[in-house]
């Protein structure tokens, strides 16, 4: 994979479809059973009044905070997907990809009082996008981010680097493998302390036959 | 076991000829190819003057900082385990519990630069303990915590609790059981937390073979 980041980017627009549907009809255990009501519950916590949700994809999540009150704000770089997040609305959704957010070029409804990354910092760049966030995030403002478990996914070695999703336990039919980064414990400690910020809360909602971790959530403050 | 911490008291004195034995020959394998290097490195960085080490254990520890330059005192709640250290020498040895931190009765020659507690932090009483060392920390000093790794021990379930090491895979005769508080990783930076501290650094070094944690490492700050 000559350039994974190209290939990430590649696979959301490919895999739009097969996405909307998974999500739509809850046919990923690990979400239907845990880990959407955690980034659910941990964002409502924060009773913000305009949140921006990074990554939102087909906007499940910008849609359900939205029923609360706040103005939220979906952003994705895969323009099918923000076609179909507007297409059931409840939210404002914009086509933006993270290098406008590194760049400073988005133009976005801002200062939000939480950013929400819902499994949507996928790629090696994470600690730029972060540190670039601070200028778009409330003073007070909190960042909320779930990932997966650096333990539940440690396939052969625990060591940053790039891995490869087949979706071969996924229903429905993926164009594009879709490469993801993986990062250790440690690092994603560290990408958050060298974009700025300081942890407040870590969260590590189970699976609930087995026992172990199905994500891990970060609650951060610049 | 109806009463972990005695019985974890107890282990300390009942097991101290084997622990001497196993650290003094260079037993305990992850201890010699990885982890024993990693809080002496750490240690070091810190550039410390005065430092403690607690549950200082038979005292090797102690001895390989103070050969570097500070001041170093190793408290232990075992009197064979201080005796034993006692007899090598190469730092001042302390009976100290930590009940006794906890209730601020031990009497220690503060502040430290750096308090170390590599494998020591074995009960439920953590947090107690570690807000009431902020008493014995200097304003600028760092807390160094080396312990066994949440993803490494993870042995069933992913939860706090108490478990139990029967030294079956070390060498010798080891006369008690030592029960041991495992804690989930968002279990350790909350207690961190709530006891006062900022997390500046977590390293996770590895096994040198198998690629995955032989132990975490954190540093913190008062």
């Amino acid at each position: 994979m000559s350039d994974p980041v190209e290939q990430l980017r590649r696979s959301w627009i490919a895999n739009a479809n097969a996405w909307t549907d998974a999500i739509r009809n809850d046919r990923i255990e690990s979400r239907r059973t845990v880990t959407n009501d955690a980034i659910v519950t941990a964002a409502l916590e924060q009773h913000a009044r305009t949140v921006l949700d990074l990554g939102c994809g087909e906007g499940w999540l910008s849609r359900a905070l939205a029923s609360h009150g706040p103005r939220v704000t979906g952003i994705d770089a895969s323009e099918p997907l923000i076609e179909s997040a507007r297409a059931l609305g409840g939210a404002e959704f914009l086509v933006v990809g993270y290098e406008e957010l590194i760049d400073g070029r988005a133009t976005l409804p801002s200062p939000f009082d939480l950013i929400v990354a819902n499994f949507a910092l996928l790629d090696d760049r994470t600690q730029e996008l972060l540190a670039a966030l601070r200028n778009v995030l409330a003073p007070n403002g909190r960042l909320l981010i779930q990932t997966v478990h650096p333990l539940a996914t440690i396939d052969g070695a625990y060591e940053d680097g790039w891995r490869t999703e087949t979706f071969a336990a996924f229903p429905g039919q993926w164009p594009e493998l879709m490469p993801w980064y993986y990062r250790t414990l440690g690092s994603w400690l560290r990408v958050l302390r060298d974009a700025g910020y300081e942890i407040v809360d870590v969260r590590e909602p189970l699976h609930r036959d087995r026992r172990v971790p199905a994500s891990i959530l970060f609650t951060a403050k610049p």
